[in-house]
């Protein structure tokens, strides 16, 4: 195996050290987040960080650097309140990575690439094209003071899945949704099915949960 | 598409609701998080949270209830200020998940699990059978306040990776490595290889960069 002690990985050149180290927490989800400016203009980024919280009050977090790329949703955020997250579909993963490019504030990502805006007035839009969406009501920033970034807690206001990836139990079917998965900073990944074990307890194995 | 607003959400059966929050913020991570108690008894457990911070100082994060199933891991590390995150390889899913059973204190999931310890002192010991393992320092405890969770930081003091995992630039091939990916609370899936692209630019479509 290749070892990286900490001297090593503080002294790796700098785009090698950020390919690894993104990589390195295994795969993402990958959300598109759609905002929207005091201005009307509706802004869209892909998101990997997205993050589940808790069920009851049903909490979302994301991880962002305020100064970077991201700074449109960051700023839409604070000033609206509001924003929703969009699960992207692996089909549609270089529109999706193309949301990360640094558009002009003026600049709506869904007229720069084929994401529909569905309505969802007075809220920001949901992406018409994901097959699940979220709107989420804007609740802390916390600053995590080791470098800067902030994780940003969102509770949910509102859902809407296609009706057949929910299970009667609740599980909602990413693979069957077409969910990418995203890892380090630049590759997006289809998902075979899953396996789903029953409640794990010591003197027991595991047992498959059949579903779907 | 099935719309759930807020009172629908609060009011849903408790195990229905944990099953569909947990599920919409997309794939997670797998990873087994290994401590050691101050009796020297090793703990593993599974974690479907963990969440890049930063590169430079690397930092990883993820989520804890310290009231549930993980409370050994979260005590051994603030006592002992360390921890290993290890992989999770998608053939071992069954195993993996054996380790959110709730084990008496003075049992090491190390016996209990055919996870095999690969020794690491005086730190936690990381998982021999994972590609990729991680050993963090604790650097903060964030509680958040809308549910009690926490965000437990580390930094990365050593990583060892298989070799040929590892691309030119630094980029980390997890689909190789058959790392697993986590849905909802109990679905483990494998991943197909992805597709990378450049860096986005506004005025260019996102090209494909052709790895492994």
């Amino acid at each position: 195996m290749n070892s990286f002690g900490q001297d090593e990985i503080a002294s790796l050149e700098k785009r090698f050290r950020a390919n690894l180290i993104n990589s390195i927490s295994g795969f993402k989800s990958a959300n598109l987040i759609a905002t929207r400016s005091k201005e009307g203009v509706d802004n869209l980024a892909v998101f990997s960080s997205v993050v589940h919280l808790g069920a009851h009050p049903p909490l979302l977090g994301f991880i962002m650097r305020p100064t970077s790329v991201e700074r449109h949703t960051y700023d839409n955020i604070i000033e609206s309140g509001f924003y929703t997250i969009n699960s992207l579909p692996a089909k549609m993963k270089a529109e999706g990575h193309k949301t990360s490019a640094k558009f002009a504030k003026n600049v709506s990502e869904f007229d720069a690439t084929e994401f529909k805006p569905e309505a969802n007035d007075p809220y920001p839009p949901f992406v018409a094209q994901s097959p699940i969406k979220i709107l989420l009501e804007f609740k802390s920033d916390m600053c995590i003071k080791e470098n800067d970034t902030h994780l940003i807690i969102g509770e949910i206001i509102s859902l809407k899945i296609d009706e057949d990836l929910i299970g009667e139990d609740g599980f909602v079917d990413l693979a069957k949704a077409g969910s990418a998965a995203i890892s380090g900073l630049d590759a997006y990944h289809q998902v075979l099915s899953g396996t789903r074990f029953s409640y794990a307890r010591p003197d027991e194995e595991p047992k498959e949960i059949k579903y779907g």
